[in-house]
């Protein structure tokens, strides 16, 4: 699929980010808009404790029509309670009054600490001059829905005529379930709001739902697309060919930029006795503290493989049959340790990215779930991110 | 109950080790024995990929009668297929033989790298003039089975005029099931071996299945309780009471060893609906990164705990209903963070034990898991840990 070297808006799509004075410096607001009202599906985080934008984001996504998405970073509004669900509400009316659109089209985000108000005077009193200042790189939006990300993450790419761009953010407190952090897709393609919803559900299944930075589900995961038809119509399951391949690659955005992760981590599981239990396996691979710290020394501790294989105490192991790549290198065969090459294997362990692929021998189902290593980077970051 | 102030083995037991070459430096085995033959229960690991010495030990404590454990470190005799079992019979053998008892009474044990043959011949050749140093220090073969533990551990205690003496050691790869690491009961109170078996599968529930140092559940984890019946008849209650009581300081003792750990935490899930769903949201909570590092850091992102209570999707939870306090300090009431002092929360997360007690407001279950703060020196350990 052609990945558009500098990434870009469908047509009808603009953004525009600021600092409203949540954070101390860096922009903390963003604000996403479509020309048009566009047919719109969500999915949202399964966490008991679900954030009030999230709370308010189900409610309107069920219309199946959005215009506009604001978004702020820094404080999640999540444990706020009722004043947190009404604080989400003026958020949203704040944004659809600067853009002259209906309060039920503007789609609410928040993103960082848990259990602190929304400053939503802050936010209200931004968003009329952001709403004069949208501007059609996708990057600037981005840039104002990172909490600690290092870099914005934002691709296009063509599907047929129309344009497909997806922003995201995330890089710690991640396990989604159902959706991911924030993500948001745009397209100018016309489809209706089942057929997104469609797209939405079994592409998130098998990307963001299959990526885990520290087995920590977010209250306030999110993932939006929405379809604004300014281009016409593109088949389905076109649409869904070029969703897949734009969600996989900013599930790989997302692991490679997990908090501390020096190389990105990839796990595929194949000749596993159901689908199922091949997604189970490559979670338990890729969310292993032995296996990640392996891969951030760069050690080849390979029987940490079959530890982390065998404690699916729920799936179907044969001991003798399991056998294992890294990055291409025989580590395992029947159970069994090879005779590797030790150093050259070392350097393909610190080497992004690190494919790692187990094979169970039982049957044909197969699974791939992302990661990325666990180092003194993400000890440091969680130990001192700002609480209050 | 009384532990004793320096640990000693019950009548009948004594140990001895030494270093035979497995390690470089530093004891490598140690052997286990009672002057007569004992009643006998053990519970091992539920991973898959099971060690030799765990296929050759559930084999064994069928019998119900055991009189000598022999134990290495270094090599855990995991993924080494019919040789490995070969082997593990071998070593069992030769202790037997320089003890002058029946091979089937004397259980083995490896720990420490998967994957590696076990060299078997340096312990055949250690195991006489072992058997001939056996002496009434427990410590003494608590140092030969230590991996990455930085300190020994036995404790024992009276139970009526009996005394009970618990070896163990782990510190990584642990979130046991079924039992921990490895855990040697030995008394001399007289008790057979289907109320052995009662007893342990019920302490080990509540400890050492209930301790979580990093969630990877070890191929080798091996529990063992032996009675020798050499100073006669304790009542089954009073010593599953004595048990529960030892089992709960050694789980103690492994969760603040825990690789990397500066101090323990230990969480109460209380008022849960039932209690499965008390272990299962005490065991998200100990075993969250997030959670691990605000300890680590000292730094009270409260909203952490309500994230680790609701992603337990299969678990009733009210997020109004939440409440918790952090060594006796309320830091959520009613699903809110309070307004609590935060240089003095800081200082308690730094001191050990860090207590963290949940409410969750639906019923009267509860439950209590162990486990330690997410280090830097957690990473050191594993990045560099030792593979081949």
């Amino acid at each position: 699929m052609p990945f558009h070297d500098v990434p870009r808006f469908p047509r009808g799509f603009r953004c525009a980010s600021t600092n409203c004075g949540i954070k101390p410096e860096g922009k903390d607001l963003s604000l996403f808009a479509s020309e048009v009202p566009a047919a719109a599906a969500a999915v949202f985080t399964r966490n008991h404790v679900a954030g009030a934008p999230v709370i308010v984001g189900r409610e309107l996504v069920r219309g199946g029509r959005l215009q506009a998405i604001v978004v702020n970073s820094k404080v999640s509004n999540v444990g706020t309670g009722d004043e947190g669900v009404a604080n989400a509400r003026r958020m949203g009316a704040a944004a659809a009054a600067a853009l002259g659109i209906p309060a039920e089209l503007a789609l609410m985000s928040s993103t960082g600490v848990i259990g602190v108000p929304l400053p939503v005077e802050k936010i209200e009193a931004a968003l009329p001059a952001l709403a004069g200042q949208l501007q059609p790189d996708p990057m600037v939006g981005a840039e104002g829905i990172m909490t600690t990300d290092t870099y914005p993450k934002a691709i296009s790419s063509s599907v047929g005529s129309a344009t497909l761009t997806v922003v995201g953010k995330g890089s710690g407190m991640i396990e989604p379930n159902m959706a991911t952090m924030l993500v948001y897709a745009f397209t100018d393609a016309a489809l209706d709001a089942a057929a997104l919803d469609r797209a939405l559900r079994k592409t998130v299944d098998r990307t963001f739902n299959m990526l885990s930075v520290d087995t920590d589900t977010s209250t306030s995961d999110t993932c939006v697309v929405m379809a604004n038809g300014l281009v016409g119509p593109v088949g389905e399951a076109t649409f869904q060919d070029a969703l897949l391949e734009s969600f996989t690659r900013m599930t790989e955005m997302l692991a490679r930029d997990g908090e501390g992760a020096t190389v990105m981590l990839r796990v595929t599981v194949t000749e596993a006795a159901d689908a199922a239990e091949a997604r189970t396996i490559a979670k338990s691979l890729v969310n292993s503290p032995l296996v990640k710290t392996m891969v951030f020394g760069g050690d080849p501790n390979v029987g940490r493989i079959l530890m982390a294989v065998g404690k699916c105490f729920g799936c179907r192991v044969d001991p003798e049959r399991i056998g294992a790549t890294i990055c291409g290198v025989d580590v395992l065969a029947d159970g069994r340790r090879t005779a590797f090459d030790e150093a050259g294997l070392r350097s393909l362990l610190r080497t992004d990215p690190v494919d790692l692929e187990v094979r169970m021998g039982l049957g044909d189902a197969q699974a791939r779930a992302w990661g990325c290593d666990l180092t003194h980077g993400y000890v440091d970051e969680n130990a001192a991110y700002y609480s209050s």
